[in-house]
C-alpha cells in the first residue's frame, strides 16, 4: 500500500520572479496592491500563497504593492517563513489584524486601489479590509478573476474526486432529517434561505464524502437550503457516485457549480442567511447585487454538526479503540528497538505507525500529516518531517509524536510523547505538570452554559504555578469523519464563547516546549457528556469522557508531583486502556509491553 | 455619630397611580411606549423607577404602553420587585434582550412610537432599541425633557454636595500628569478631543470627589478633553471647595453645566471619542447633530484608573488595616455576645460593625449598605436589613455579613460567614468548597494577558465537582475611594476580556447559597501584582496580594476537605491577620480572640 504521508522536502522560495510578473499583472489591472491570503484545509488550486512565495505554511496572508511586499504568518510558522521566504524584499510580518493594517498604512497611500479575490476572503475579513481603505481614503477592490490565476499556468484543477455516500450506519441520522431540522430552523428565524458555503458543513447535511482537502473528506461545493424544505446543491454531477443521488433528501436539487450565481440571482426580495466567517465575499456581493436582506449569522449546520449523534459517538468509540491498538502496538516496537539500539529516524517511525494504522483496518486516510518530532524538532510546533530534517532518535531525548486516522465511524488525533532512553529530572518534571493540567481538565465537571474559555485555566494552571506556559490552545473541536479541526467548540484562551454541549469532540492537549531541545505535548481526544450524578449535588454537571486510548509513558512521571487523586486518575486511565486494548494486539510481545505500560504508578 | 446606613422599610407600591398619569401625559406627546431604566450608582433625582413603580433595586427596566407594563430585573431582584410591585397590571420579566425584546415584539405594533430618555440610557443601549425598533417598523423617540419629570413634583435637586480636592498624598498623581497621558493618547489616536459621562471617571481625572450616589464620592458631571491638554469641566461652580480651582490641572475651564450642549456643538468636523457603553445616548445624538467624526472606543480614564499606583497601593493595605481591625473587632464582640446568650439581631450587628468602623477612624462612608443575613436572609443575594424584615441571629444558623468602608485612602469591601453557635456538617462541608474555591483564586498565578473571565472556573470547580455553583460573578473591580464596583476588570464566567494588571483591585468571593436556609460567601480583595520569581520558571507571572485582613471562620472548616496546601494557605493568612491587626486591637479580650481565631489549624 502506498504511504499517505509525503516526506518531501518543501520547494525552495520563487518569491522574486513570480512577484514581478505579479506586479505586471496588478499594473494591467490598474491595481496599487493585491492580497494573496491561505486559509487551512484549501485544496491545492487554492495554494496560491505558496505559489507566489513558497510558503506552505497551512495559514498566512501576503500583501504585495509596487515597491513593497509582506507576508504574514502566526507564531507557528515565523520559523519556518523566514526559512522558505529569505528574500530580503519581502517583510516578515505577524498575521494579526493589527499589524496588517499597520502595514497597509505605510504602504498605500490615498486614492490607491487595493484589489482581491472575492472568492478567497469571508465577508467579515473583506468587510475589515474594506473599513481599513476607507479609514486610509483607498479603495478595496474586487477582482472577477484572481490576477494570480492568469499567471499560474500550472495551476491544479479544483478537486475532482468522487463524493461518496457517508451510509446512516456512520452518519446515524438521514438527511432528510437534517434538512427539516435546518428548514425549520430557518422558519422559525423567518428566513427564506440559507447560503451554505462550506465544505464539511455540506458533507454533514448530505451525509456526503471526497477528499477535496489534504486528509480531509470533506466536499467543497455550494448549497443554497430554502426554508420550505428545498435544498439546490452545486456541484459537479460526474463526480457524484452511483448511488448518491438516491441517497439525498427529497427536494435536493444537484446543480452545475456554473449556476450558482444566477440561483443567487433569483434570491431578490427574500431574507438570507449567511455565515460572516465562512462564506465567500463574492457570494455576499451576489446576494446584495440582486437585492436579497442579507442576515448574518451561524453557518446553521455548524452546532448539530459538533453535536455528535448516539451512532457518531459510540463510532467514535470503535474508531479510538482501533486507532488506539495501532498507537500502541507502534509504541510496544518503537521501546523494543530502541533497547535493542536499533537506529530509528522520524521518517521511519511515522512509516512504521501508518502501517500499524493501516493493519487495523478500516483506515480511510491519515487525518494530517504526523508531527514526529526527535528532540529540538517536538518544539517546533508544525512540524512535518522531510527527508532534509531527518532526524534520529537518541537516546536521553523526547519524541514527541501527534497523528491521526480517518476511520468511516471517526475522526482521531492524539499525541503521546516518548523517552527514549533515560529521560532527565527536568524531562520527568515537565512531562508531569504537563499531565497535571491534562487531568486536571479530563476531571473537570462543569455546568451547562460553560465555554471552552472558561475551562482553559484548569490545563494551564499547574505549568502556570511554575512560571511556564505553552503558546497554543489547549483544545480544538473534531469532526465525525471530517475535518480534524472543526468548529465552533474550542478550549483556548481566546474563547468562541460557545458552550461546551453533550456530544462534541475535542482534544485536551496542553504541552510545554524548550526551544532547540525538546517537546511535551500530552493529547486525547475527550467527548462532552452528562456527569454521574454526584451525592449531595443540586444540578446536573458536564464532563468529558477520555475517548483516546494509549498509555502515558510512565518513566515520564514523577510521582512526587502527583496527588492522590491524580495518580488514581492514571491507574484508573491504564487500566481502561489494558482491557480495551489487549484483546486488540496481534503479538504477545505486545500484550507483555501493554501490561508493563499500564501498571499501576 | 448618625448612622450611615439607614433600616427604613421600602415603601409600598404606587405603581397604578403613577402609571396613569405616566399614560396620560404619553398620550400629550403622542408615544405609543415609553421606557424607564434603572442603573447602578444613580443620584435621587434619577430615581424614576422608584417614583414609578415603588421598585428599589439597584438595577431594572420598566416599559409603559397604552395598555400594558412591565418591569425587567436580573435574578438577584426576582423577590424583592415581586413583593414592591405586586399590581397584576405589571408583568414580571427578567432583564435580558432577549425579553425585552420578545416583550416589546408583543405589545408594539408598526408604525408606533417609543419614547426614551436619551440622557438616561447608554449610546449601546439606545442603538439596541433602536435596531429592535426598526425591525418591527416602529421608532424610537428621543424625548427633550424626561415625560416622568412633568409628574414627578417633588423630585429631589440633583446633587448639589461639595466637592472637595482628593489630595495627592492619596491619589498618587497629580491631576495634571494624569491629563497630560489622556491628552497624549488622544493625540496618538489621531483624536480631537474625548467626552467624559462617567461620574467616577472625572473624579480621577481631576483628583476630586462629592458624594453624587449613595456612599460613592464620584462627581456627576461632564467633561471634555482635548487632545491639545484643554479640558471643559461641567459642574456648578458653587460646589467646588475654595481650594479645588488651584488643584485643577493648567488648562481646566470651569464652565456650567447649561453650557455643555453648546460646547459639543463647537466639535463639528473634529474626531471625538466616546464610550457607547457610559455615555449618554443625548451626547451622541448632540455629536451627530454638531457634525462631529464620533470614534467609539473606551472611556480612556477607565484602564489607568483601575490600575492602582503605588500611593493608592499602600493608601489600600492602609485602609484594609484600619478596616480588618474594625471586623476583627465586631467578630470578637459577636462571639462572646452569643456565647453569653445576648439577644443580636441583623440591624444591631449592623450598628455595632458601623460603629467600630467609624472607632478606627478615618471612615468617610460605608461603601454600600451592608448585607447582613441571617440564617435564610444569608441566601438572599442582595438582602439588605429593615425594620421589617430585621431577624434574630439563632443558634445552628449562618450569618452572612458583606460589608465595607470608604476611607481616603480606599475602599474596602469584605464578605465573612460566621457560625452563630454550632454549625452543621453540611454548613461546615458548603463553607470548605466555597473556602477551596477562595483559595485557588487567591493562589493563582498567570501570565500578562489573562482575562478575569480565564480565571473565574478556578474559583468555582470545588463547587462544581460537587455538583453545586453559585449564580453571581466572582470578583469585581473596585476604585480607590472611589466606586465599590468598577469596571473594566473583572472575574466572571461571561468576563469582560479585559486582562488582569498590576495594579487592579478585585473582589474574590465565590459562595454558595441555600434557598430558604442559608448563605455563605468569603470575600477579601485582592490586587494584581507580579509574582515571586519561581525557580526554574520561564516567565514572569502575575499574582494576587490579598488585601482584606480579617479571619476565615474556623469552626466552619472541615480540615479533611483542605489538602496540605491548601491548609497551609489558611494557616499562613491567618498569621499574617494576627501580625498585622493584634497591634490595632484595644482590648486584651479582642486580642485573646483573635489569637484563637487565627491559631493553626
Amino acid at each position: 500500500m502506498n504511504m499517505l504521508q509525503s516526506f518531501a522536502a518543501p520547494p525552495a522560495g520563487t518569491a522574486t520572479g513570480r512577484i514581478a510578473l505579479l506586479r505586471a499583472e496588478m499594473s494591467r489591472r490598474g491595481l496599487d496592491g493585491f492580497v494573496v491570503p491561505k486559509r487551512e484545509a484549501a485544496p491545492p488550486c487554492e495554494e496560491r500563497l505558496a505559489w507566489l512565495l513558497g510558503f506552505t505554511g497551512s495559514m498566512g496572508l501576503a500583501v504585495v504593492t509596487a515597491d513593497n511586499a509582506a507576508l504574514f504568518v502566526d507564531g507557528r510558522y515565523v520559523l519556518q517563513a523566514r526559512e522558505q521566504v529569505a528574500d530580503k524584499a519581502i517583510e516578515h510580518c505577524s498575521l494579526t489584524r493589527k499589524c496588517i493594517a499597520a502595514w497597509l498604512g505605510e504602504h498605500l497611500k490615498p486614492g490607491q486601489n487595493l484589489g482581491y479575490d472575492a472568492w478567497a476572503h469571508g465577508v467579515d475579513e473583506a468587510d475589515w479590509l474594506g473599513g481599513l481603505c476607507q479609514d486610509m481614503g483607498c479603495r478595496l477592490r474586487p477582482c472577477a478573476d484572481n490576477p494570480l490565476d492568469a499567471l499560474w499556468h500550472d495551476r491544479p484543477k479544483p478537486p475532482d474526486g468522487e463524493v461518496r455516500a457517508h451510509l446512516l450506519q456512520h452518519a446515524g441520522q438521514a438527511s432528510g432529517d437534517k434538512l427539516a431540522q435546518i428548514a425549520g430552523e430557518l422558519r422559525a428565524q423567518n428566513l427564506d434561505a440559507a447560503v451554505l458555503d462550506q465544505g464539511d458543513s455540506i458533507a454533514w447535511l448530505l451525509n456526503v464524502r471526497a477528499w477535496d482537502a489534504p486528509h480531509t473528506p470533506l466536499v467543497l461545493s455550494r448549497l443554497i437550503v430554502h426554508a420550505d424544505g428545498g435544498l439546490d446543491w452545486f456541484v459537479a454531477g460526474n463526480r457524484l457516485a452511483d448511488d448518491v443521488p438516491q441517497h439525498l433528501p427529497d427536494g435536493a436539487r444537484i446543480l452545475a457549480t456554473d449556476d450558482f450565481a444566477e440561483a443567487l440571482g433569483r434570491l431578490q426580495n427574500k431574507r438570507v442567511l449567511l455565515d460572516k466567517n465562512s462564506a465567500a465575499d463574492a457570494i455576499r456581493l451576489r446576494l446584495q447585487q440582486a437585492g436579497a436582506q442579507l442576515v448574518f449569522g451561524d453557518d446553521p449546520c455548524q452546532l448539530p454538526k459538533a453535536c455528535k449523534n448516539e451512532v457518531e459517538q459510540a463510532g467514535a468509540r470503535a474508531a479510538h479503540r482501533r486507532d488506539g491498538a495501532a498507537l500502541c502496538r507502534f509504541l510496544a516496537w518503537l521501546d523494543t528497538a530502541v533497547a535493542a539500539g536499533e537506529p530509528i529516524d522520524e521518517i521511519a517511525a511515522v512509516r512504521r505507525l501508518e502501517g500499524f494504522r493501516q493493519a487495523g483496518g478500516g483506515l480511510q486516510d491519515i487525518s494530517f500529516d504526523t508531527i514526529a518530532g526527535a528532540g529540538p524538532h517536538g518544539a517546533i510546533m508544525h512540524y512535518r518531517v522531510s527527508e532534509a530534517s531527518n532526524r534520529r532518535l537518541q537516546a536521553g531525548e523526547l519524541f514527541l509524536l501527534d497523528s491521526g486516522g480517518q476511520y468511516l465511524d471517526g475522526t482521531t488525533d492524539v499525541t503521546r510523547t516518548i523517552a527514549v532512553g533515560e529521560p532527565s529530572a527536568e524531562h520527568r518534571r515537565h512531562y508531569s505538570l504537563v499531565l497535571k493540567g491534562h487531568i486536571a481538565l479530563a476531571q473537570a465537571r462543569f455546568p451547562e452554559g460553560t465555554s471552552g474559555a472558561q475551562l482553559d485555566a484548569l490545563a494551564r494552571r499547574p505549568l502556570w504555578a511554575a512560571g511556564l506556559d505553552y503558546d497554543h490552545g489547549t483544545g480544538h473541536g473534531v469532526g465525525s469523519f471530517l475535518d480534524v479541526h472543526e468548529g465552533p467548540q474550542r478550549i483556548s484562551k481566546a474563547g468562541s464563547g460557545v458552550d461546551l454541549r453533550p456530544g462534541m469532540i475535542l482534544s485536551n492537549e496542553p504541552g510545554f516546549y524548550r526551544e532547540g531541545e525538546y517537546g511535551i505535548r500530552i493529547e486525547s481526544l475527550v467527548l462532552v457528556a452528562p456527569a454521574a450524578a454526584i451525592a449531595g449535588g443540586e444540578q446536573e454537571m458536564l464532563g468529558f469522557e477520555t475517548l483516546t486510548l494509549a498509555p502515558f509513558d510512565r518513566r515520564l512521571i514523577d510521582i512526587d508531583l502527583l496527588d492522590a487523586n491524580e495518580r488514581e486518575f492514571v491507574d484508573d486511565y491504564h487500566a481502561r486502556v489494558r482491557t480495551e486494548i489487549a484483546p486488540l494486539l496481534e503479538e504477545d510481545a505486545e500484550r507483555v509491553w501493554l501490561e508493563a505500560a499500564t501498571r499501576p504508578l
